[in-house]
């Protein structure tokens, strides 16, 4: 699919200085901190959007935040375009780097610099994998709560950037709602810290939108999230339905009823298979769809949730409702769910939408949703967060047939386009980055992306930062 | 106090044309939508903020988003600064006019839109306000979190523009956590729409710099915010401490294991008695400090969180633990709480600061607190939003005493230093405005302010919107 993405036209002026470049960088840097031969370079050239790639002029890996405002502050001077990167798991593109880009990975800042248990706050720097801050807190109780599928291997910086959430994201919020601080770098390498351990800083929320902005704002080097004590015990519940548009329908009357779960997952039933036989999760397989949903505190608490759920599903014919009986059960009914991309990898190539939708509209886009990538001759899994809206059709086709391959972006254009219609967006967690950016029009008129853009010139005026992502290429404000 | 503030000098240009620019208003509003003589001017020459007074050059009270737009493209095109206006209620002087502004009145623009339950949102115009919203719902078992004291008065449009908070906002969020979406005028008349039911919109999260911007990016007409199902019971339950410092110690102790009730409230003696001679709640009388804590959920849920709470209370030697016997006596508990400024306001004059702090300095911001009032002379009383750090000191003085008057300023000042100095902020809740803006440079180095004032010409090149208010007159990006 390469073919269909435009990348911004390198700069001649910068790919002739390639190699001064890259012994200025050195100059300033740590020893082994600047790769630019082509077997180094290589793992940089694509992010988990595995179908586009480009190689960077070269790759900068700082220490500390000083080191990454040395590299900006030189960049910015010389004109050279900058990609931050953390553990390259973007789904959409967003750290696919360019032929005349300088990438800034922040694999060697991952230090959890500070926790907090009386104010309930982790500081840490941009490196550090999403995992590692609830594991550092754990013996004390307390867990960091958004939960991306990838939080082993992606980065809290990665996570800011694409304002990521997870399936436990639904009681306690995403990114945006656990982020307290960050420290950024500016383009022009001026460092500045962004709120901190108390409620709501004075002027303007720059934090909020610094967190979901893909990287083109400046480049966070260290984050300060909030802390959140474990539950008494927690309990994953499998709810079996006759059809994807009762499992739909029975998602938006939980919510309309105001329970909110920690979790509510859907999946249908290919997804169902898929992930059975990947991690023999005990999901029962003669239903047409599944939600996953996880309650938690005292056993009281839990009995008592799921009771009002229980007779909000029966109104929708559940079939099947099975508590789960061991904490391994619980961790294989996990791991099901959160390996359900790598375990659709081993059937075939997919690609996997990201839109949201009001719940209201969910029963409704689930059925489109398969009509569409019918019309196109295509299966399609669905494995998502329901509870939030939050949809993910992995639409399966053959990677080395084009004709499939154009397909199955235009089932996956419709369907982003169908959810932006009924009132949803393009992206819920994975971000724009290269792939939507095209349908970022369909979402919004000429005055809002203008305004969008006004905003990040106003950080960053000559467009350094991730220049490519975000924004259709034609039709800048700034060139 | 009024000779500290120094308002933006008046554009002459403008002034000379008052009578022509009532004249074109009055053209293309309808009628009595402008209002220019001085008798119906004076209930706009303040706020809340009462010690300080400007009358505007006219008001004009549109009834639709389109009457807005045309009044902000008649003002840009003109250069003439524009004020929005909720209800006035505005604690920093964000409402307050300046003599060469034209005040946009949002009050007839009360009207709500949209309830939809399945989505839990309601899409309300920005003049409606804050109770109505819950009001609106409560017969199906909904309601709108934040709750300010002034939640009869106050509108929603005026709680985006200041992220207001309330006493429930502990569990709940402040107001930027419970909004999705906003139809908003730009300076020039231009309109977009931000967010909206779905989760998450793409792009840039402008939704939440403009919450908190203090009608600074624009005019926000309508608002779609999240409704939350009320719980199945709650309860206030009074905690008496032998000193304010025990009690606030317990705050952080509870916050710090996890423990999330709905609301923890503070008062110092001073407060107590105020409030009790106000409302008779049956606060206790013979302790140093209270704290209101509701707890709600089923009555078992309700017990055991309150279990958890005594248990750590009594480590800090809790004198008093009274729970709530009937539906009245909690109404009692939260009316004396709600009322406490006003209350306060029989006893004497006072000025209420907000600050907030990480929790682990509440203890030793409160000792110094009263420390640095008395040694102005001064009383101070303490009634505050003590789970989420969120201070409210009100220094007592005599108005008519200029002296005083200066002590008391001097002492907020200091103490919003202190919050600062300590790790924490100027405004938890109320703004920055008039009042606190000459502080903003405690908090915030040159490259942060020169940073959000960029954003801010981004979304308003000539400062035409509430120009006098959150950042200092001097050395700005623009003039």
């Amino acid at each position: 699919m390469d073919s269909e993405i435009v990348f911004l036209e390198p700069r001649p002026a910068v790919l002739a200085r390639r190699r001064e470049i890259v012994a200025d960088l050195a100059s300033f840097l740590p020893k082994d901190a600047v790769i630019s031969d082509e077997r180094g370079l290589k793992p940089f050239e694509t992010d988990a959007f595995v179908s586009h790639r480009r190689m960077p002029l070269a790759v900068a890996l700082p220490e500390t935040t000083e080191q990454v405002a040395e590299v900006l502050r030189y960049c910015s001077r010389n004109g050279i375009p900058v990609v931050p990167r953390g553990a390259g798991t973007s789904l959409c593109g967003g750290a696919i780097p360019q032929e005349d880009a300088v990438v800034i990975g922040l694999s060697k800042m991952a230090r959890v610099l500070d926790v907090d248990l009386v104010n309930r706050t982790a500081t840490v720097q941009a490196g550090v994998t999403n995992l590692c801050i609830s594991e550092a807190v754990s013996g004390d109780g307390f867990f960091y709560a958004p939960d991306p599928s990838s939080q082993l291997a992606c980065t809290i910086g990665g996570n800011i950037g694409m304002n990521s959430g997870g399936a436990h994201c639904l009681k306690y919020g995403v990114t945006t709602n656990n982020l307290l601080g960050v420290k950024m770098v500016l383009f022009d390498g001026t460092t500045i810290d962004v709120g901190g351990k108390a409620l709501d800083p004075a002027g303007y929320d720059l934090l909020g939108i610094i967190c979901g902005s893909e990287g083109q704002l400046g480049i966070v080097t260290e984050a300060t999230v909030r802390l959140i004590a474990k539950a008494e015990g927690a309990r994953p519940v499998l709810f079996g339905f006759g059809s994807s548009e009762a499992a739909g329908a029975c998602v938006a009357d939980v919510i309309g009823a105001g329970v909110i779960p920690v979790a509510m997952e859907f999946m249908d039933r290919q997804a169902i298979e898929i992930c059975e036989a990947f991690a023999q999760a005990g999901y029962p397989l003669d239903v047409e769809a599944l939600l996953i949903v996880e309650v938690e505190g005292s056993k009281t608490e839990m009995s008592a949730i799921l009771a009002d759920i229980v007779e909000i599903a029966r109104r929708h014919d559940v079939k099947v409702v099975r508590e789960c009986q061991s904490a391994q059960q619980a961790a294989l009914i996990w791991k099901g769910r959160k390996s359900a991309f790598g375990a659709t990898g081993r059937v075939g190539d997919y690609i996997c939408m990201d839109g949201t939708v009001p719940l209201s509209e969910l029963s409704n886009v689930l059925r489109r949703t398969g009509e569409i990538v019918a019309s196109y001759g295509l299966r399609v899994a669905n494995v998502f967060h329901a509870g939030d809206g939050n949809m993910h059709p992995l639409i399966l086709f053959n990677a080395n047939d084009p004709v499939e391959a154009a397909k199955a972006e235009a089932a996956g254009n419709d369907i982003l386009k169908l959810c932006v219609d009924v009132g949803g967006c393009l992206t819920g967690e994975h971000g724009v980055g290269i792939e939507k950016r095209d349908l970022m029009r369909h979402q919004y008129g000429a005055v809002d992306l203008e305004q969008m853009m006004a905003v990040r010139a106003a950080f960053d005026p000559d467009w350094i930062l991730n220049p490519s992502k975000v924004f259709p290429l034609d039709g800048r404000g700034v060139a």
